[in-house]
């Protein structure tokens, strides 16, 4: 039902999850707005007033939030400008930022299945040019899908290796 | 760089993200607690007790966002007893929770990527018996990974089709 835990990690009682990733992750992006600008930058938005209007935050919440993610490294700010404006900044993913579109696509992928109705969301991530639904499940080397059952959590001895526990 | 749109996506201008999964998903799980209340549950975590320490978060809102995650259909709440003592409650994951481990796995393996010293985080998910690293990757029906670029997204009929856009 759940991941098997491998070696010192099979009692719980014996270590706590520090310097999770996913916690660090959740630090990063784990508020609703953050989500959501990088759903409309794998849109294509890039510029600032196309981003408060397409999330729906106001334009405060829009420039505080895009600023974390630009110190975050997850978007790089440019200057554009068009004729006769002022020059204006538009925000690119990098490629930190484009990494995370499975995270993106985890949550499309279960708000589709899970909220709503008949199990169907408004859009569909496809394959260019099959057109079929992609999809997104944890694999072996094979490419197999893996369920739940056939997981298992271990220590990274890399960074056990690393001595490292900042 | 980013997803095409297909179709009347094409032009941005035209349409925004309303009834979108991704934004329905974070009103649920959209907290660090939440997410990290999650990932406990996949390392086998079931007592109100050892989610409070294992996340490090108060009684409270431990007990605020598992009633929610309750509430939501992610967990399930069961009465157990142990000898001589009064009756507790386990969390267990429902099957709409097990769905959410990509979600997790996803923030694992981008914070593993990005927000650790070395690309190299604590813990490793792995496939058993194989001992490999599970990969995460949108795939297209063959099992082939379908990177950022072969990638589109469509309005889904099925939902144009239900006419339902509550």
């Amino acid at each position: 039902m759940v991941l098997h835990l491998e070696g010192p990690l099979s009692d719980r009682s014996g270590w706590q999850a520090e310097s999770c990733s996913v916690a660090r992750a959740m630090d990063v992006i784990g508020s609703r707005s953050a989500m959501l600008l990088l759903r409309e930058a794998f849109y294509g938005t890039t510029r600032f007033d196309d981003f408060a209007a397409r999330v729906g935050i106001t334009d405060a919440v829009a420039a505080s939030r895009l600023k974390q993610l630009v110190n975050a490294g997850i978007f790089e700010k440019r200057p554009y400008r068009e004729p006769g404006a002022r020059t204006r900044s538009e925000y690119i993913l990098t490629e930190m930022g484009r990494d995370l579109f499975p995270v993106v696509l985890a949550l499309m992928q279960w708000g589709d299945k899970h909220l709503q109705p008949g199990s169907a969301g408004p859009l569909d991530v496809v394959d260019r040019p099959g057109g079929k639904r992609v999809d997104l499940s944890p694999r072996d080397v094979s490419g197999a899908r893996v369920p739940l059952e056939g997981l298992a959590v271990r220590v990274n001895r890399d960074w056990l290796a690393r001595g490292s526990r900042e």
